[in-house]
């Protein structure tokens, strides 16, 4: 039986049957509500408050007694049994701007670029005689004539759009055309040359190509002159599934959720999501770089597993579920159109190789752009965002894995964590006299948050100056106001509320935040850890750490280092690279032979299940520690505290 | 500004703008009105009358002024300009049901059939180890190790859509599964394997395919069970094209009207209508074999290049325009899902290769079938439809045209004339003795008019017996009450109205209808003739004559012979092969050699484009009497008439 569902404060009421959920409802209403979890019932983002008639909550977690008495219910576990008035309160709205001072600084070329050698598409100019009565040629084959030999290969394919235009331009440019024609990485097998585009006359020397890193977080665009091999413009953006889940696994959960109109309904949402943010980030550096949409020829694209799969339209559920498989970590290559991104229709879309559910192509990029792969000494890479992935090797081997290190350093978990955006801090030093805090805000505003290079520095501080110690917890014995006992337990005031952003109240850290940081971080050097255990080197003998990802750009390695989140190595050793995702698709998109290195050091790399390794559960407890439980192998912070650290107490011995 | 235009009888009221034109009103208002001339305003079948308003007639052809005092328009000539009140008469509906025992003869195995050599599809039993925290290889990957080991390539290949199916199907089929592989034919080039299909479970042996045949009139299609090699079923029927054209020029020109919502609509619709009339032969046979649609993995198809361009959803303009060309004689190879056929999406459709505008993959097909190709002596091959096309050669070398004999031996042009189903004469006899005509009709009906075979034995038996002379003149002094004066000159009356179908009245062939098959006879003969003089051979020579096409089942030699309309050959020489186009796509179907021969094939064809040959004309017009200006090229005709034909005149030396 249908019932009237009346939302408010929109006023707009929608019929619906009678187990219909809250937030199908509101969709039907078209209204927006923030399911940050996947619909999982996990988060409580998605609470509303049912004014009147009949519902049941399947799941009520997150809500107090007090919330229920109130009528509050989560949309997502909350089903329709009658009639009933629903408020749903102000969404949270992300702020969806990035701090592109710190996104666009100027991209070098990553090797003396010769597109004659390096590039795969090929702008050629065909002059055709016209058809006659003695030359009754078809079309294509016409074009093929002329074209082929100027290739280095004897077949050429066309694909239907393509060949459905392609009478009509040919007569338009009375047989004079510049033919975009992409050859060898096409397929990966031995195919044949393509035609990706045909422009009427002879265009003046120009391909296009843009280089895309699809973040579960961030999606960062390149646009790229493939004739000069220059970054002529870039942007980034959230990706637009954020509202559908934060995390991978909250946004696999949604995708694989059936509704009864259309059990594929939400895999296509989260597929055309991304895409449209991808094509929003393309009109823009389109538009910046006056280039139409449509001249630009092929896309390269990284991004973990679950990002590849949710952007082709894959069914991702076996990732996150035992034993974690992929459906595919070399997925074939598209064209645009099968895509709907608003390239060429006939543009290649080329996704590149992953690893495993957990290490993907923007590992193999990264591996790609930091150089690791030709490393002649061993070389330990990292790339941290919601998970952490490292690889560890030389130019002969490379081992990898992936630790869950949850989203504590991107500030999510952390009671007053943000986002490295406006309003953040993103430095903080204590005074290890009186105790106090100094830090520098993003945009020099009154802060909001601490982001994730923030909470590593103060972490550090905290214990270096001995306001907590090596298990994290705050001393009984010092003496600060700062040190207060806060509602979740004891906690450091970072900053009060007179002198933060409106409406924020105090900043604090607080002993869960703590606690959930020390997993953090105990989780990536237990990665470390493993590797270095599973091909029996010493981490000591490291002799270059690379760091991608835009959270290693701004952290302090002599903090990381002294909260035992990266191995305590010379500084000169460590060496930032930013976002080497994008960067190495920039290169597979510049050059060929860089495509056939991703794809080897796809084959090359061997990946450890940390789940399934017996050794992980005992490195990561000894890691939990400050900076970890064997002081011996953090020689300089124990340095620190012999020569007159305020801590008060020495690590124990294991 | 909008207008009103009421559509009587069904007394529906659409808005239009001023200068929509009548026919596009009654589509807006779900109404349909015959185009067989492809809106062109050549046909007149379109006439409506307008009861009252404001029109504008761009063309009145085939109206007399008594008609356009009456109110009459042609609907796709005539343009609103106000409000309007349109009758639209009871529109001939065309017998859509196919005389089913002429098409559906038991179809032998065209070879000895080896699966294992022969087909490019192969069913493959899979067994996986299921993924495990020890072997967490991707799905695709894991398929790959387990099926490459049992094919003879070494990449395999797969599309989206079944990647997005492939875990689903692994896991429901706990990692057992049957794989339907096809190798070679996928692509010209050497390409990979592909991967069409995969069962659950280790399924029986069982392959389909589909040969279709996508004629201008018929669309006939096999089911062929591609383990055994037998086609299973068969079904035929009208191509759902023909309301908007019955002859290829006719469709081209309404493919390439624009329309102003839509340029494509058109191009669209006539790629629907013939998409749907295949997918409802192969719901026929699916339905007939027990076969469900989605295990048909293939499907190959032939057809003039028109339908195949149609088909195709390609730009067919420039077939039908000096100097006469088609976008593309060697379609690529697409997937059920591009074209929108209801068979397995992934299963591959193969569109065989034609020639030129006017010799098509049905001839290339019809010359594998007829086994032209392979002969050691002369052959002369002929597949005539609405258009004749003909191929002269040997193994060794193949020359082909194609003339535009025009529809009148499948009864249009001809007042009388009707295509071969229930109610058409389809044999006739003329007395020598009193000229009195007996007949034979399809279905023992009473008769409705004449198909082609009974306008080829008329127009023999009127000249055998003197009726008219070598010109089509009807003789003076024949005395019989069946030669009378008709509304459009001299006719025979075959049947009177008290012998006809109800509403049909008398059944007569005039002098125009002569003087139409003429000129359709004597554009094949002049066919022959200038193919032989191409290259020096003489037509006495030719040592096998094959005939092609449902036309020619069921001609009689000696008649056609007599008109002069196939050469004057030993009856034996002449072999009737049926439909030799489906049955070529057949073979292809079957085997991978067959498929490369009828590429072969196409590739050796030398094609001689008549309108540019300067001696067509001639021979043209020497064909153009009964049975050819020179009498020595019909010995067996003229011997006829020495011996005591009652013909008024010996034929003229030229």
């Amino acid at each position: 039986m249908p019932h009237a569902i009346t939302f408010q404060p929109a006023g707009r009421t929608v019929t619906v049957s009678a187990g219909t959920s809250l937030i199908d409802a509101a969709e039907q209403a078209a209204l927006e509500i923030s399911q940050p979890c996947g619909s999982q019932g996990r988060c409580g983002r998605c609470v509303v408050k049912v004014e009147s008639g009949a519902v049941r909550r399947r799941s009520t977690l997150r809500l107090t007694a007090e919330d229920l008495a109130a009528g509050y219910a989560l949309a997502c576990q909350t089903v329709v049994q009658g009639d009933a008035v629903i408020t749903i309160p102000p969404q949270e709205k992300a702020r969806r701007t990035l701090v592109t001072d710190k996104t666009a600084g100027r991209v070098e070329l990553p090797f003396p670029y010769v597109p004659a050698v390096d590039q795969p598409l090929q702008a050629i100019h065909v002059e055709m005689e016209p058809p006659s009565m003695a030359d009754q040629t078809d079309d294509w084959s016409r074009l093929k004539r002329a074209l082929l030999p100027k290739l280095d290969c004897k077949t050429l394919t066309i694909s239907m759009p393509m060949l459905r235009r392609l009478g009509g331009i040919l007569r338009q440019a009375d047989w004079r055309v510049t033919a975009v024609v992409e050859t060898g990485a096409w397929d990966r097998a031995e195919c044949p040359a393509r035609l990706v585009n045909l422009r009427p006359g002879f265009s003046e020397n120009m391909l296009w190509g843009v280089a895309i890193d699809v973040g579960t977080t961030t999606v960062s665009v390149y646009l790229v002159d493939l004739v000069s091999g220059v970054v002529r413009a870039q942007a980034a953006d959230y990706n637009g599934q954020i509202a559908r889940g934060e995390d991978v696994i909250s946004r696999i959960i949604y995708a694989t959720k059936s509704k009864a109109s259309n059990p594929d309904a939400n895999r296509l949402e989260m597929q055309q999501l991304v895409v449209e943010t991808i094509n929003r980030l393309i009109r823009t550096v389109a538009s910046e770089a006056h280039v139409a949409e449509v001249d630009i020829d092929k896309a390269v694209v990284v991004g973990n597993s679950t990002m590849i799969h949710l952007l082709l339209g894959l069914d991702g559920s076996t990732i996150r579920l035992d034993p974690y498989v992929t459906a595919v970590n070399q997925p074939p290559i598209l064209t645009a159109e099968q895509l709907g991104l608003i390239i060429n229709p006939g543009g290649t879309v080329d996704c590149l190789p992953g690893v495993a559910s957990y290490v993907g192509a923007d590992i193999t990029a990264g591996v790609l752009s930091s150089r690791m792969n030709d490393a002649t000494d061993l070389t330990l890479f990292l790339d941290v965002g919601t998970n952490g992935e490292m690889v560890l090797g030389t130019a002969d081997w490379l081992i990898t894995c992936a630790c869950s290190a949850g989203p504590a350093f991107e500030g999510a978990g952390v009671l007053h964590g943000m986002r490295a955006t406006r309003g953040a801090i993103e430095e903080i030093w204590v005074n290890r006299n009186d105790l106090e805090p100094s830090y520098r805000v993003i945009g020099d505003v009154a802060p909001q948050g601490l982001c994730g290079s923030a909470l590593i520095n103060l972490l550090a501080e905290l214990f270096i100056t001995g306001v907590i110690d090596k298990a994290g917890n705050v001393n009984a014995d010092v003496e600060t106001p700062r040190v207060r006992k806060g509602e979740f337990g004891p906690e450091y005031l970072i900053a009060a509320a007179d002198e933060t952003a409106a409406g924020v109240g105090d900043i604090v850290l607080t002993k869960a935040d703590i606690d959930n940081l020390l997993r953090a971080k105990a989780a990536i050097y237990a990665g470390f850890d493993v590797l270095a255990t599973a091909v029996g080197v010493d981490l000591a003998d490291v002799s270059k750490i690379l760091i991608g990802g835009n959270f290693g750009k701004y952290i302090n390695v002599e903090k990381a280092i002294q909260i035992g989140l990266l191995p305590d190595a010379d500084w000169d050793k460590f060496h930032f690279l930013g976002n080497t995702a994008v960067r190495g698709a920039y290169m597979a998109l510049l050059s060929q032979s860089a495509r056939s290195q991703i794809t080897g050091i796809a084959d090359m790399m061997t990946y450890l299940e940390l789940s399934a390794d017996n050794t992980f559960y005992d490195v990561f407890t000894s890691a939990l520690f400050l900076p970890h439980t064997d002081w011996d192998r953090f020689p300089s912070v124990k340095a620190l505290f012999e020569n007159g650290s305020r801590a008060s107490e020495q690590p124990a011995e294991r």
